[in-house]
C-alpha cells in the first residue's frame, strides 16, 4: 500500500514555499549510529546568575545595566550584525563582484526574569506578552524596515550562548533570501491558484489531519508535507492574516496555547528542553506596508536539530550541502510521535 | 579608504551561482563567545582497527567482507538514501502535495588502507589515485544518472562516522536542487556575458589575487566574493573544463598538488585535523551528455564548520535558516589567512 511505499523506499517532495524538493529516505533510520553524540542540554539553571548579562539587574560587555524588569526586557544587541549607519562598500560593478550597502538594528528581547523557565513552562499570560511585544516591535521597526526578522535560538546545540529565555530581532533595509524566495512562490501561487498558497494548505491540512500535531481554533501546527528538518513544524492561523500585528487579542491568547502545547510535545520527546531555531514570516513591511500583499499568510517555522534521541543530532552536511535536503523518517511519522506525545510537561509532572 | 569599509562594517554581497546575498558583518568577531564548544578531533586514531568496517579485510554490517585493497576501494552503501529500484510514490496531484519518485544508488569510496591518514597526508601519487578513481565513478555512473553526486564528510563535526578517510558518491535520477539552481545560475550568466560564469571568475580572481589561497599552472583555489562560511574555498580549473572526466593527466596531477596544498593549510590553520563537507559540481550526465553544456565549469566547494578555533565553530543558525546566511569575517580576511600558512603539514613539522 501506499504507506508501505513511502516508508521503506525513498521519493522527492516538494516545497512549494521555497520551490525545491526534499528526499525522503525513511528506511535509513535502520542504520546504526557511530558518529558524534551532543552533549544532553544543560538541565539545572539557576533561576539568577549574578554574572548572566541578561538577568535583571545585572551589567552587561558595554556597561550597560538591565531594569529590574519583572516581564518582558528588550535592549539593543551588543554586538550587531547590522548596524544603523554602515557606509556603502562601493561596488566595482563587475557582474561577478557585487556588493550592497546593509543597514539595520538587532536587539534582543528576555522572555522572562527567570534564567530557568523557558516558553512551554512559562504561564500562559505570560507567552501572551511575548506575543504582544513580537507584535510592538514589528509595529514599531516595520515604519522604516522592509524586513523584520523575529528568530529565537534555543540551546547550545544551536549556537545559543546563554540559557536565558529570550530572542532576537534583526531589521534591515534589504529582503533577506528566504523570505525573498517565500515571497515570489506565494505570489505565483496566487496568481495562478487565486488564493494563498498558506491559507489553501492549512485548510487541506486540517482535513487531511495526518500531518497535525497541536491545534486549536485559531490555530494549527504541522509537520509539513515538505519538511526537511526530523521534527521541524510550521504554525499557521486558520483566518488570512498577513503580519504579526493584525492578529486579534484571541488569536494572540489562541497562540499562546498553541505555542505552550507545542513546544512541550517537543520537550517531552526526548525529556530534554528541545533545541530549535524558530522564526517568524509575515508579509514585509517598509515601504511594502502600502502594497498589496494578499498572497502573505503569516506563519512560523520551527526548525529542531535532533534526529535519534536527546543527544543524536540529523547532520546536514555533505549531501544536503552540496545537492539536496534528505530526511529520515517521513513527516507523518514525526507527526504521529509529536501528536501521542502528552501535552503536560514532562517536569511539572515530575514534581 | 575601501579595506576598512568591508571590515569595520556589514555589507552585502551576492552570490552568482545561486542567485541570493551573504551579509558580511566583519566586526562581529569583537564579540566574545560564551556557546558551545565542540570536541576537538580525535588525533590518535590506529592505523588498523580490527572493529572498523572501512578497514581491508574487514567485515561490514551486511556481512560482506572488504578485499584487502592497498589503495583505494569502492563498495555499495549498506545504508543507501538512494535504491535502484523505489517505486513510484503516486503524488495525489494537488499543487501542495507533489511527490515523484527517485532512484539512485550510494557508493563509498575509501581513500587509502590506512585508517591514520587523511589526503593531506597521503603521498601525491595516492591522492591521484583517489582522482582518477572519482573520474572513474562519474564515468560509469554518468552514462545511466543525470547527476553523481561526490562528497566527503570529515570529521565528527560533520556527522562522518567513521575516522578512516573516505568520500561517498550518490547517483540520481533526478538533477537535485543544488546543481539544478547552478545550472540556472551558469546558464544564464553565459547567455548574457557569452562565457562561461566561473571560467571568467577564475581569471579574475587569479588577476585581483587577494583571494587566492593557493595556485599552480592549471588550477586555483579561492575563498570566494560571496563565501559563507568562514573558511569556504572554491577549486577551479584555469582551462574550461566541463567534468571531472575531461581533466588531462596533467591537471590531475595539479590537482593532487593542489589539493594536498590546500588541505594542508587548512590542517595548519588550528593545527587539528580540519573538519568540512566538500564535493564535486561539474556539467550534469546521464541524457545531458548529448546537450550542449558550455555554460558549465567543473569546481569543488569545500565547507569548513569552524570559526575561531579547533573547537569554536560558526553555527548557521536562526537568522541564516530563517533570513540570510552572515559571516563574521570578510573572504579576504580569511584567505589572507589561509595563505599566509606553511605548506608544510604541522605534523611531519613535528616528527
Ligand atoms: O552516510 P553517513 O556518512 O553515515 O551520513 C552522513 O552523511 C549524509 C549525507 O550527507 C547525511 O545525510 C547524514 O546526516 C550524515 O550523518
Ligand atoms: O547572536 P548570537 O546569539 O550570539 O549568535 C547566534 O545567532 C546568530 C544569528 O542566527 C548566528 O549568526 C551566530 O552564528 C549564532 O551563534
Amino acid at each position: 500500500d501506499k504507506g508501505d511505499k513511502v516508508t521503506k523506499h525513498q521519493h522527492l517532495r516538494y516545497n512549494p514555499l521555497r520551490d525545491t524538493w526534499v528526499l525522503v529516505s525513511a528506511h535509513r533510520m535502520k542504520r546504526p549510529w557511530a558518529g558524534q553524540v551532543e552533549k544532553p542540554p544543560e538541565e539545572h539553571i539557576p533561576r539568577y546568575d549574578p554574572r548572566n548579562p541578561l538577568c535583571p539587574g545585572n551589567t552587561r560587555a558595554n556597561g550597560e545595566v538591565n531594569s529590574d524588569y519583572d516581564s518582558t526586557f528588550i535592549f539593543e544587541n551588543d554586538f550587531p550584525a547590522l548596524q544603523p549607519d554602515a557606509p556603502d562598500p562601493g561596488s566595482d560593478q563587475h557582474p561577478l563582484f557585487q556588493s550592497k550597502a546593509a543597514r539595520g538594528i538587532c536587539k534582543v528581547m528576555c522572555f522572562h526574569p527567570w534564567s530557568d523557565v523557558t516558553l512551554p513552562l512559562m504561564k500562559k499570560h505570560e507567552v501572551l506578552k511575548v506575543i504582544d511585544k513580537w507584535a510592538g516591535l514589528v509595529e514599531e521597526l516595520g515604519t522604516k524596515y522592509p524586513w523584520v526578522q523575529i528568530f529565537e535560538n534555543k540551546g547550545a546545540m544551536m549556537g545559543c550562548s546563554n540559557p536565558h529565555p529570550h530572542c532576537q530581532v534583526w531589521a534591515s533595509n534589504f529582503l533577506p533570501n528566504e523570505p525573498a524566495l517565500s515571497d515570489r512562490c506565494q505570489r505565483a501561487y496566487y496568481k495562478k491558484h487565486g488564493e494563498p498558497l498558506l491559507l489553501q494548505y492549512a485548510r487541506q491540512e486540517a482535513e487531511k489531519k495526518e500531518r497535525v500535531v497541536v491545534e486549536n481554533s485559531d490555530w494549527l501546527a504541522v509537520v509539513p508535507y515538505w519538511a526537511t528538518w526530523p521534527y521541524q513544524t510550521l504554525l499557521l492561523p486558520r483566518r488570512h492574516v498577513l503580519r504579526i500585528t493584525d492578529l486579534t487579542t484571541g488569536e494572540r491568547e489562541g497562540l499562546a496555547d498553541i505555542m505552550k502545547r507545542l513546544l512541550t510535545k517537543y520537550d517531552n520527546l526526548f525529556e530534554i528542553s528541545f533545541p530549535y531555531s524558530m522564526g517568524w514570516h509575515g508579509a514585509p513591511t517598509g515601504t511594502h506596508l502600502k502594497e498589496d500583499n494578499s498572497h502573505w499568510h503569516l506563519h512560523a517555522h520551527y526548525y529542531p536539530p535532533l534526529l535519534r534521541s536527546a543527544t543524536v543530532k540529523k547532520f546536514m552536511v555533505g549531501y544536503e550541502m552540496l545537492a539536496q535536503e534528505q530526511r529520515d523518517l517521513t513527516p507523518e511519522q514525526a507527526a504521529e510521535k509529536l501528536r501521542n506525545l502528552p501535552e503536560e510537561h514532562y517536569k511539572t509532572r515530575e514534581n
